[in-house]
């Protein structure tokens, strides 16, 4: 069950996909080019490959465990943090000025994907800490980033989000914690955070929970919520930790899958109140906390990807080693390795293409990312900034909902062996099933798509989008490759049925609301599809030059031919998308909610 | 989670598309008629919610266990079994002659279902047990089946089918194990047999193994397989028992689901050869167990239908409850259950098209297997045979993918406590995984419908299929409705997808068999989604009849809407199937088997 992070595939995306170049030339990233990228990127394969990968499957065996208050993480996980955190890996997206590496996104997120798929459970701990960092860089006073964000990028501390109640899951107006401040300018938090990612446990010094919570006489609804920060220990003025604070981890959960990741039930304030200071302003809250959120449904995103490739992996070498009948072709006389068979092809192609797909529609909007903090010019950050936005949801919401079905072949390819837990496919099934719900479900990221992504420019974005699409039409159309041609053609009918769809949800969001939100997943799915798809295209394109260049002929064969399948395959499907958006509302409205 | 049988669909889809009557006329069921259909129904129902469903999650929390070659069942499964062999239901579809009730398959099919979606772990005892008295009463000797079989009717004894080795799953032609002739005309039995359900347990006083093994010189291949008897304990010629045979359960599986099914790995004559007795010939044994798999694999069909009923419950239930956010439309003024969200309907209204959509098409392939088994027409029979034997692989095959779409969503409805065990969803997504994998993968039924059932003939049952479904297309042209306008438009779409791939395998099976069994899965499913959408259409036209009688409104317009909302949002995935079979075979050859 070894893993080989896909160093090569990312290093092509980041050249020719997300044009690294470019942001090489944003002035603080003249470091940043094709053999920084490849060192950083082979040095986090040497770590995870090495170090934390060896440890998913005993996770899953021996999950984290709760006694009495305290838990505890599955043998190994703590002194793979340690080298996790000395290796500076926490800091690799962090600014300089607090102990940070001020990479880009874009060879951040490669290395996110690489130790998500190396250990999901694991990576969960970092990620948060991650998001935790970025809203104290957004919202933090001076004294509060100074405390609170260098020990995190040591990896000393860890960092939490604190926002669901058993009450309050989507619905974050229902959030019931209260803050009571005090006369020192402090608070006392008092209320229940359930669902959350590391809680507790016993890989750092400190925690830092950043909670959710109502003052009194705050606004109802979002708008009455404010951010704290509730540090498990306290903190003295010379950074050393003071006293246990009022926050405790009465239980954690029993769950399908990302069973070393404890998911912890935290009680604030039941002796006292729970010390917890304010980021920002009282009641903007939620709007810190997206800050958060919204990276971390990027990296959900990723999490999606790094399950498929690491499902997709286990899945060929299985297919090369287990032998089971003759070929349909007889290209081999007697029972042969079942990667020889079509339909295990097709299975293989069709986890690879996704897979393939997903990271470079990743990868180029953490391009995005990048230049939309980081350029120079205004319009082009404005520009980049308005395209990142509207990935995130597709990245979030394709690449996670497509994992379900990767690691679903995954298993299917081993046959009976995959139904067997020691077998290690079911994991990956498992581990995916969380990554549609949390961070926002599908639904929630398709919500965003179509309100705020969506109808609220009237579908401009969206269809920019769609210009750009036609224009790789156009570029495939001039290679003259029977592959490009083939590729053109379900590109162009994808590309047509989402223009369609764009139109209609713009057109219905207001005049039919319920007929656009009943589409709001199929639409998504739809635009996750052909961006994947336009990227699949543009690295089809790529290949062929490289090709003609003489440079890396295998590779290169392999890439056009999974391109190819990817646009014969996968496209498609957004035909079926379009009718059910746009035809699909009129059953789901005659049904009477009685009558379920 | 408690479950209620959906007996009203069944005897809707009894009455209005399996045509009941029709095998009301078949002599020899005189007595079944929508009465006797629904007092069984309805007795299997009580039996079944009381009893045997809330035993399901105990089964999962507490799964069967090995200690020193035994096998205990979760605590109260044993005394389950008693009632439901005393209630006579394991004979139900068996031949009155050895104790049974000699009903229809159509209705037996139902009780499965029933069975399945109560406690699809408890239910595979029973239903192993069907398939070795299918196969006893097919190639049995009038004395084993007067041994074997009433015992096993009566529940005191159990069946199992033993076929897999390890080196042996899908190719039996690998299978190793060995019998030896004995003067006495036994044989003795020697070798491995893994995943053997049901293999050993506490439930029933012996067990009737029938297993696969070669007699020395054999021919290679599955030409030199035979079948036979092995059981737990030898009977004496009263029917006592005698001594324990030389077959010992060494060990059970850990698996990701139906946890409380002992998958067994039997070893068979460690201590001087299990006796065995040779069913039927020599070396026609995979013949024989053929008739056993494929009862099973109708069995498992049924059995994803089964899950996805239970998960469908199981969400509304969920959807009814939750309370979360404002409905777009306004229609609520505060938070609402979610279910009055349009992307929760979706989802709700997928799972019910789909499971709805099955059901009617497994109830149509039983009805013809009745007339296949008992019309006094020769000419019927044989028609009716045709159109069964290409069901069957569409029943399993896509019943079962479906049913991990069903499952998934499942979970998906309940959102974060979905994840969590306790909830009790994710036990439907993990049971669900090996129902694609048993009785044949995907892949094989696919293969089946390929070679078997399409390219055999030339297409000619597949496209007499499609000229069934044409006449329902012109059916729901005259009917005038708006909703049967909209479903002709998809049917019609959908059927002539279907034409091109079922004509473009037949032609490429031989010619190019790669690009033919390449596109075998997705014609497959293909197949099974018209099948299944035809049936919703016919069910339309039903209800509407119904409607317009002043019959049940309430249940006939939710029919209406289901059925349209299949046509709209399922039937449409033909479109893109279609695609990838005819155009999608180059760029699966064109990927070397090295570059994976």
């Amino acid at each position: 069950m070894s893993f080989k992070a896909p160093v090569k595939d990312m290093l092509f995306a980041l050249q020719h996909l997300a044009r690294l170049e470019e942001i090489n030339r944003i002035p603080g990233f003249e470091d940043v080019n094709l053999e920084t990228a490849q060192a950083v990127l082979q040095e986090c394969a040497r770590l995870n490959e090495e170090v934390i990968a060896p440890l998913n499957w005993e996770g899953d065996k021996n999950p984290s465990w709760w006694q009495d208050g305290q838990v505890f993480t599955t043998p190994g996980f703590k002194e793979a943090f340690r080298q996790y955190a000395e290796g500076g890996w926490q800091g690799l997206q962090h600014p300089a000025e607090f102990g940070g590496q001020g990479l880009p996104k874009v060879i951040g997120a490669m290395c996110t994907e690489i130790l998500n798929a190396a250990n999901l459970s694991f990576a969960l701990c970092p990620l948060l800490t991650d998001g935790a960092i970025e809203a104290l860089l957004t919202a933090g006073s001076d004294a509060q980033k100074a405390t609170y964000i260098p020990p995190m990028i040591e990896g000393r501390w860890t960092g939490t989000m604190n926002l669901t109640e058993p009450q309050a899951g989507s619905d974050l107006s229902l959030v019931r914690a209260r803050a009571e401040p005090q006369p020192d300018g402090t608070y006392r938090i008092f209320g229940t955070k359930i669902f959350i990612t590391y809680g507790e446990h016993d890989m750092a010094d400190n925690i830092v929970h950043l909670v959710l919570a109502r003052v009194p006489g705050a606004p109802q609804g979002v708008k009455g919520i404010s951010l704290f920060i509730v540090p498990k220990f306290l903190v003295n003025p010379d950074g050393t930790l003071g006293a246990r604070n009022d926050v405790h981890c009465v239980s954690i959960e029993h769950k399908l899958g990302i069973k070393a990741s404890p998911t912890c039930v935290l009680q604030y304030g039941d002796h006292g109140g729970a010390v917890g200071y304010l980021v920002g302003e009282e009641n903007r809250g939620l709007e810190y906390m997206f800050i958060m959120m919204n990276a971390a449904r990027y990296a959900v995103g990723l999490q999606g990807i790094a399950l498929s490739e690491r499902a997709y992996q286990k899945a060929v070498q299985y297919a090369r080693e287990r032998i089971q009948s003759r070929p349909v072709d007889g290209s081999v006389a007697g029972a042969a390795p079942i990667i020889h068979h079509p339909d295990v092809r097709r299975m293989l192609m069709t986890m690879r293409a996704l897979t393939e797909g997903c990271r470079a529609m990743a990868a180029v909007a953490a391009a995005a990312y990048d230049a939309a903090h980081h350029h120079p010019d205004a319009a082009v950050r404005r520009q980049n900034q308005a395209f990142y936005e509207f990935m995130v949801p597709l990245v979030k919401g394709y690449s996670t909902e497509i994992s379900h079905e990767v690691t679903s072949l995954g298993v299917q390819v081993h046959g009976g062996m995959g139904f067997i837990e020691e077998t290690g496919a079911a994991q990956h099934y498992r581990d995916a099933k969380i990554l549609t719900i949390y961070e926002g479900t599908t639904a929630i990221q398709a919500n965003d798509l179509v309100g705020r992504k969506t109808a609220r420019d009237g579908g401009a974005v969206a269809l920019a989008v769609a210009a750009q699409v036609a224009a790789t039409e156009q570029a495939l159309a001039e290679s003259g490759s029977e592959a490009a041609q083939a590729v053109r053609v379900r590109l162009q009918a994808a590309r047509a049925a989402y223009e369609e769809v764009v139109r209609f949800i713009a057109a219905q969001a207001k005049a039919d609301p319920v007929a656009a939100y009943a589409g709001s997943v199929p639409y998504l799915m739809l635009a996750g599809n052909l961006m994947a798809g336009w990227q699949m295209a543009r690295a089809l394109l790529a290949a062929e030059q490289e090709l003609a260049a003489g440079r890396d002929a295998d590779f290169m064969r392999a890439k056009i031919a999974t391109a190819r399948f990817y646009a014969e395959h996968i496209l498609p499907r957004a035909l079926a998308q379009r009718d059910a958006i746009v035809h699909g509302a009129g059953s789901l409205k005659a049904m009477a909610l009685e009558a379920f």
